[in-house]
């Protein structure tokens, strides 16, 4: 364990206790605090899965309509908020406008003992939605959107203000699954890097800034970017699988395959592929359902790769209408549930997070003097 | 080492290799690439260890020379940026202000091939004294700072900012080594927050903000805040020390003292201490470091633990006039240069930094619909 080429990337390295998820474990997949993410995905909405990341529980009616309501009422932005994201060039990613939002509303609403994490965490949950589509509007076509609109949940919020109307029963459905799976995923990058901000006692808005820089990386969840931009260079089956074969030919990385933990299948691809095949059909789509399809059956037959989440995510999102950049963006308004809980997590059992390197540069050396260099 | 209690927070657990610090290693201390911290200290300028740090070794006069001025020409502040600044309020703390500048400015001149991870950390290096000292002039008078001044050093930028008028020698040139003191520290939980950051090919900006972000926790950077505070509680030496065993006595964390890694004595603390004297006699101070001193001497006595770094610099910074909620942003002034040769490092031999978890909680449990809990 102590060599260095064994934990690089910490892979397989314990880091910690968590009552939040099981992911990979042997005969079940993936559990958020002991629901299968099947089950959730059947027969949850996106709220009840927040609530119950966040407060530990499924909640009853009552909770569960006292939440929405909760939620509903804290959509609208600061004033200096808005004038902060109307800096923010038309050509920056979304990624890094949600970073910076969160941080400066970190300055307006500071954590303090009556606006504490539980409120942070369901203020950002309800917030960046607006965050992001009011920076979009406005650098996009000058409109500056209001965000406090009454829509029924976070998937038609963010559906509606992004279209400018109320989106139809399907698509809602489908981003709401589509958040359910991705809020939370036990230790993942970026995830972690929430937990080793928190383990400094930093605030609530500094672990989350950390999480959404992490999120941003192709390697996790600018992942279904990349999928996406892969998927749409083609026009039919058989091209898409000539050009995926040269890059494998090649040696390319291929994005929206494989997992650092799950070895055989991720459980989440299977539930969004469904809904992306239905998407398809209601848009007489001939070419992206297909084109992903091919994708898939040739890197499980060339390399013996499962799709993840990311693969089928990106043409769900593309038969709603969203434009690529906010593929991610999407991540950190679902994955805002999971990092919650597990600052939470952390913060009740901290721990310092301050790992040890393997030091392999210059033995000790003297100073040279400037003038004898 | 799979015991989640022996492996809680990392302690000792080897994340990767280095080539840029050893922090406590038998003999040895502290040394940036085989430089001691002692000889650095004493004989090489802050502009100088920024250069080995980001450029691997020490500069050259002309090299030098020519460094300096490209720094000095990258003070100035992009006016959009401006304008966020003086979004964010007066009693905001400043390390949220630097976190949400840094975040930001990659949204106004973002990581591309032409704009590198060099040009990045050069003008972040630049740019964090001019950006923090704007924001504190806007809010507190109103007032809108020039920060593109001909001022010949880091150090002497920051204090000709602060205080309107350059600083005298004796000042500048303990600022300046304290900038060396905090410029890099191996793996510690900023560092690691940056490399995790950049472990998912996310952008530079996205790294440096979660480090800033860790950074901002008392159990990290923020140590040297709170030192001040419990130092200035005091008038005499007799009041402190009694205080103190009060507080020792009811089992308080006293901030200042002790680190994860070093066990015997932090090298950094002897140099501060040096400076720190030097600077109170300069100011015929009777109280800030004789109450410091017998603070130090009653932790040695009753728990047998040593001043780390923070500890000294608190004084130190006092009394080069500067507000105590500057002291952690100073350290993200030096430090930059650590987490940019980390970042660099992480890049140049990446692999997604992803640790596991030991699950805790809930066995897997059926799903119950909302009308029957």
């Amino acid at each position: 364990m102590s060599d260095p080429k064994k934990t690089g990337g910490l892979a397989g390295i314990v880091a910690g206790e968590t009552t939040i998820a099981t992911v990979g474990k042997e005969g079940v997949g993936l559990t958020y605090r002991g629901y299968t993410i099947e089950d959730l995905a059947a027969q949850a909405t996106f709220e009840e899965v927040a609530y119950m990341l966040i407060y530990g529980e499924l909640p009853t009616q009552s909770q569960l309509d006292s939440y929405r309501h909760t939620l509903k009422c804290l959509r609208g932005l600061p004033a200096p908020l808005k004038t902060v994201l109307e800096q923010l060039p038309r050509d920056a990613h979304p990624m890094d406008v949600l970073r910076t939002g969160c941080s400066a509303l970190g300055t307006l609403e500071r954590e303090t003992k009556s606006h504490d994490q539980l409120a942070i965490a369901n203020r950002l949950l309800a917030l960046f939605p607006g965050m992001l589509l009011y920076w979009y509007h406005f650098t996009h076509s000058g409109k500056r959107i209001e965000t406090a609109i009454d829509a029924p949940s976070i998937a038609a919020h963010f559906l509606q203000m992004l279209h400018g109307k109320p989106a139809p029963e399907l698509h809602v459905r489908a981003m709401d699954v589509s958040l359910i799976l991705y809020a939370e995923h036990e230790f993942n990058a970026s995830t972690f890097t929430c937990r080793t901000i928190a383990s400094t006692m930093a605030d609530f808005y500094s672990a989350v800034t950390g999480g959404i820089g992490a999120l941003q990386g192709p390697l996790h969840g600018g992942a279904n970017e990349a999928a996406m931009e892969l998927i749409e260079q083609f026009q039919t089956p058989e091209e898409a699988e000539k050009a995926l074969m040269q890059m494998l030919h090649e040696k390319k990385l291929v994005m929206g395959f494989g997992h650092r933990v799950y070895k055989k299948a991720d459980p989440r691809s299977d539930v969004i592929k469904v809904w992306s095949k239905k998407l398809s059909e209601a848009a007489s789509d001939k070419v992206i359902y297909p084109v992903s399809e091919r994708l898939e059956a040739v890197m499980r037959r060339e390399k013996g790769m499962f799709p993840n989440l990311d693969f089928y995510s990106a043409s769900a999102y593309r038969f709603l209408g969203i434009p690529t950049p906010m593929f991610t963006p999407l991540f950190v308004i679902a994955r805002i549930t999971g990092w919650s809980a597990h600052i939470f997590e952390q913060r009740a059992h901290n721990r310092l997070i301050r790992p040890t390197a393997d030091y392999v540069g210059h033995a000790t050396r003297p100073f040279v003097p400037i003038g004898k260099r």
